[in-house]
């Protein structure tokens, strides 16, 4: 095991009708005056930001409101929410959403005290300062709610890259499962993908005797395969939306990937897919992952055989394991076109002749993590991607 | 699943040679005077104190220490260390050790600033204050350096009891698997088995339908069930002790036990043994939780099933359920007995005379829990306990 620190400061308050505590809670964290911070109308139409108002003016919390973050969420908005913070004099952001409206928000929070370029921290720059973050999740995906971590797009060239510091960790999250209830069946299958790609790219390592962090990781995989169809067959499920809820807190904050080489390409290779096409993370993953897993199966097939066996209850095959790594990545792949996922090219509505240009942009130099992709690989592995089938 | 709150605010430091980082954190973390507490003479000798007062002096700390923690933490130590912290204008403690130490650390730091007597938040009273505690781990086991709980030991009427509260959360914990290797079989089992006993009191739960927790719960039991006897037969295998430590603190930090009925009987019944025969909280959990579960096994049989079956990996009995569930258990008491755990009265030093003493001592009332144990049913448990072999 490497040496690390792990540091999740971040209050849970997990449950139902949890999100009525806000304006106590944005005031126990020294919130004078919050923006809050969303997406699209559906918010406002469910009357969460309805509810999340009453409780701020409950609190005696003044607040203003900017809505309207993208699904990838883009540069202009951040703008926009760092001159409207400096205008109001705003000390504390809300995000209510998910992952999108989180991640704009922490850009936003490391925006409002800095005097250059917020873009500066997606370029490697660290932030010295932040204001404080907070969020209201309403989908289990990007673990945002938990992670130091945020990811924007730069409409000038439609760069997608991240940024991560421990200031923009949440200083509380709120996670009411029953908010999730209402997500269409392709959104909540988006998440789940997006969950499993988080624990995928700690799980495939080279750091080897890591039993404890396998096993984390085994864990929330082995919850998403129970829990995804049951929320697929019936969205009011609220047992299975909580599991899946928590199990993608757990899968993002790094309690199951410490001390262990990370891998990470998977994401990398597919935001060039959601930058290009503007389709949905998770969306863009389950055409990516599996497609990665087949391209660098050889680097440890008994790596991908004890993950098929594991997981997804594949018998190992003793005298051939990579015929049981090869039969898990087939019942991963199975699994996500089962929740309604896409697994190749078409499916997603990306095309075969745009790799070239994915690949440019990536530009992944010698690459790195479990196995380091350079050019050549990652445009193999859109080439799988693009032909795909179960 | 139920509502809850989380939050594990304390930075965790792993890995080899981090203690040599305490000054700094210290600083971090706002102490201007520190109280280093710990046990015995092996943290002196082999130099682990000496290097703990080093960075302390590096980073210009100024100190005082406080040794002679007993095994089983007293209240009369924790007012000697209120008096000295009074004295020296102490505002910080550094426990260095294992749960003794960092409990005694975090009776002292709620007493402190308390104008009572701390034995108050043992009985039940919340603390509206505490000193900023830190810990330098050496024994993977209690889980205190992640948690807000502390046992202390009345030595008037040898009383055992816990205190919690988010304020005795450390604000850092040092955790390096080295410091574990010199650590005799007898004491690295004794800490297996704690840390097994924090997963059980939170699995054994009426709570249906908590996947995520259950499975992150069974992702710490196997890990034991692999590590454990790893380091028996190696003890500097650094590997093994790595993978131990970290799941000691997932554990106990409550991230596998939130938003579930938990148990804690088990702990309750052993606090009694070791209040009487000062013997290892470890150990009387060995002897203690087969029988307890041979005892409510009936009270849900799947459950156990489910535990045999997932973490000893019993072949499941469709048409005899109960049956995997005593393969189970008995997988589980065998497996403590091969790391050199007592598993009866008579290997552990305890006496079948005294079961009633304990039993009025412990005065469980109408119980709660998993299944509610009322004195007669303690009673037998303890019975079981006094016979109990392979």
């Amino acid at each position: 095991m490497e040496n690390f620190n792990f540091y999740s400061p971040t209050e849970f308050v997990f449950g139902k009708d949890r999100e009525n505590e806000c304006g106590a809670l944005v005031k126990k964290y020294g919130g004078a005056k919050v923006l809050v911070h969303f997406g699209g109308g559906s918010a406002v139409k469910s009357g969460l930001i309805g509810r999340v108002l009453a409780s701020l003016d409950a609190a005696g919390v003044p607040h203003v409101e900017l809505g309207g973050v993208h699904p990838n969420p883009i540069d202009t908005k951040v703008y926009e929410g760092i001159e409207l913070c400096r205008k109001e004099g705003v000390d504390f952001i809300l995000a209510v959403g998910g992952g999108s409206s989180i991640d704009s928000a922490k850009a936003i929070a490391m925006g409002v005290p800095y005097e250059g370029d917020f873009w500066d921290f997606y370029s490697g720059k660290a932030p010295a300062a932040a204001l404080p973050v907070a969020t209201v999740l309403t989908i289990a995906a990007a673990g945002s709610e938990g992670s130091g971590d945020s990811v924007i797009t730069k409409v000038d060239g439609m760069l997608k890259r991240g940024a991560g510091s421990d200031l923009i960790r949440p200083r509380f999250s709120v996670l009411n499962p029953a908010l999730t209830c209402t997500l269409p069946a392709y959104q909540t299958a988006c998440g789940v993908t997006d969950i499993m790609a988080h624990v995928f790219e700690r799980y495939f390592t080279n750091t080897t005797e890591v039993e404890i962090t396998d096993r984390l990781c085994e864990a929330v995989l082995m919850t998403m395969v129970k829990e995804a169809p049951r929320v697929i067959a019936d969205p009011n499920n609220y047992e299975a939306r909580a599991n899946i809820m928590w199990a993608g807190m757990v899968a993002h904050n790094n309690v199951c990937g410490v001390g262990r080489g990370q891998d990470w390409n998977s994401h990398a290779i597919e935001h060039e897919l959601s930058a290009k096409y503007d389709c949905a993370h998770g969306a863009g993953l389950a055409v990516i992952m599996p497609s990665w897993m087949e391209y660098v199966v050889d680097h440890n097939p008994m790596r991908f055989a004890q993950m098929a066996s594991r997981v997804f209850g594949c018998a190992m095959n003793f005298e051939n394991p990579k015929a049981t790594a090869l039969a898990g990545i087939k019942a991963f792949r199975s699994f996500l076109k089962s929740i309604g996922m896409p697994i190749n090219f078409a499916e997603l509505g990306a095309k075969e002749e745009d790799i070239p240009e994915m690949v440019q942009k990536l530009n992944p130099g010698d690459g790195w993590g479990f196995q380091p992709l350079k050019a050549a690989d990652v445009t193999k592995i859109y080439q799988i991607a693009a032909k795909a089938r179960l």
